[in-house]
């Protein structure tokens, strides 16, 4: 197999390959801004490695592994326009360096632009490949339709949070690894326990950072401990603390994310004290686990060589930090 | 040849049968709305008719056509954000009926959807039919792009405009025909030649609207003679204009053009008097007809039957009102 590292090099190589046209300028430059800010180019990454791992040549991967980078980052384009995000990895977001116009029209041509580099595998793959991305597509906007309608609303259940997180960020990790495996060889039943793999993986990985949010060491975990609370976003924990909240600890938690509070750390100390007496960060564990066993037995199916198999699994560990 | 109202009768109802998933209801209700609000059905009913023209099955040109109208519909969408426009064909728009950030993510996935009908066609056909969209969609966002530089630009070139138009409108009439031909069994030498006619045939039409809008009759063009003179829009007659005018029209050509007059009526007339003086709409019925003619001479050499052409032809020139 070859290393995350390398595969990670490779794709920046290739990015910063990408050209396109020089005019319309503000239609193409904030391409290469965003795609130049970086990122761990992990999406890619899983797309080469499940290629690699039925020892496929990975040079034929790579394009639509670029397609995958470049969708993501539309996604991202956009998304901080609809967040009206001022900063992107610590950058100007797109429509806070040109302006709001420019990122719409420059993300369109981005998923066009994704369209044509999934476009460039072999005549038999054309079909099925497209397919899987048309419906990764279809399932990151419905994650992020149902995401912004949670803002607004207080009766979310858990199916539907998992639901959510899954379509808006675990399909395209499932779909990235099920088209790397198709190109690299493997069959469609292969491919699609590869593409199950990467979802539950996904689900588990968005779990672990609503965990890591509020009980993550804010020195290794590079963000604000309790911002998700302070931004009164409906997480796995909130959620499952209304599930499980008496009356009083409800009305508690209500208050607090309703409208603003003047002592920040106030509120992230009273609602993780909630958190505490409800037991919620072992439920999210153990729900976190549970769609972590439930990636490795489907890792676990994929008729694979064992090498591959051992590869995959210790990269899922390296991105899960498993509690017991 | 089927007659142009049974093809829009045709695409109406499929239109109409066209199915979506329910929920997330903020993101397909408003592809629902925008396509019911309606329009010509002129792009889709193209790529029947070049179907139809080589004797092909329009049965097997339907989802393709579809594709063309909800792509259209999704430039539209986001068009209308991008101009902030209220209104689109008397009804509401998209993001003044529900919100700017649905308008963005439905548009998103509407481009999915149009992906997901074009590939609707026969494996022969689908990488060049693909190959055609993404060429299509790529010319519409950079013809966008361009136009709404325009706006900032006082130094438009005569064919930087031709250029703009072709690509904002004519590409798609053009990518119409030439998927409908292909669907309709034309080799690609044909089916190139009737983008052709197609290209150059959007290109005569967008000057003829530009004419129409100062000296077409109101009750029969049906808009506000002189829109686009009060909304100061770089048209054909304007940048013909500013290149003959001497240094006392082109003065008063630029203070009419800057920022808002109290008198919209005054202003009209004053323009249209200085585009009288320097002879704008012989001008431009010129370019008009010089592209008219190329689509026809395009229309001519197509290896089709006899009685396709004179149909097309037939069509064509009831878009066009040509003067002489």
């Amino acid at each position: 197999m070859t290393s995350l590292n390398d595969l990670q090099t490779k794709i920046n190589d290739e990015v910063n390959k990408l050209s396109f046209p020089l005019r319309p300028a503000n239609l193409y430059e904030p391409i290469k801004y965003i795609l130049s800010i970086g990122g761990k180019r992990m999406r890619p990454a899983l797309l080469l490695m499940a290629c690699d791992a039925f020892n496929g040549d990975i040079n034929k991967a790579i394009k639509p592994a670029l397609a995958i980078e470049v969708f993501h980052n539309f996604t991202l384009m956009h998304d901080d326009i609809m967040d009206n995000a001022p900063l992107r990895r610590g950058k100007a977001t797109v429509h806070e360096k040109w302006n709001q116009n420019v990122g719409i029209l420059s993300g369109d041509v981005m998923l066009v632009e994704s369209y044509k580099l999934m476009m460039q595998v072999g005549d038999k793959l054309l079909r099925p490949v497209l397919n899987i991305f048309n419906e990764t597509a279809v399932g990151v906007c419905e994650g992020q339709q149902t995401d912004m309608e949670f803002e607004t609303r207080n009766d979310v259940h858990i199916e539907e949070y998992i639901n959510m997180i899954r379509q808006k960020t675990a399909v395209l990790l499932g779909g990235a690894l099920k088209i790397g495996g198709l190109i690299g060889g493997a069959n469609d039943h292969n491919a699609t326990l590869l593409q199950t793999f990467g979802e539950q993986l996904g689900i588990a990985f968005q779990l672990q950072d609503d965990i890591l949010d509020v009980y993550g060491n804010p020195e290794k975990f590079g963000k604000q401990v309790g911002g998700d609370i302070l931004s009164n976003k409906k997480t796995y924990l909130l959620i499952k603390a209304l599930e499980l909240a008496n009356g009083e600890q409800s009305a508690e938690l209500k208050n607090w994310f309703s409208g603003s509070h003047s002592n920040p750390k106030q509120k992230v100390e009273a609602v993780t004290s909630i958190y505490d007496q409800l037991n919620i960060r072992h439920h999210a564990r153990e729900a976190m686990n549970s769609y972590a066993d439930h990636a490795f037995q489907a890792l676990e199916s994929v008729n694979m060589p064992a090498q591959s198999k051992t590869y995959l699994r210790g990269f899922a560990d390296s991105l899960m930090i498993r509690e017991s």
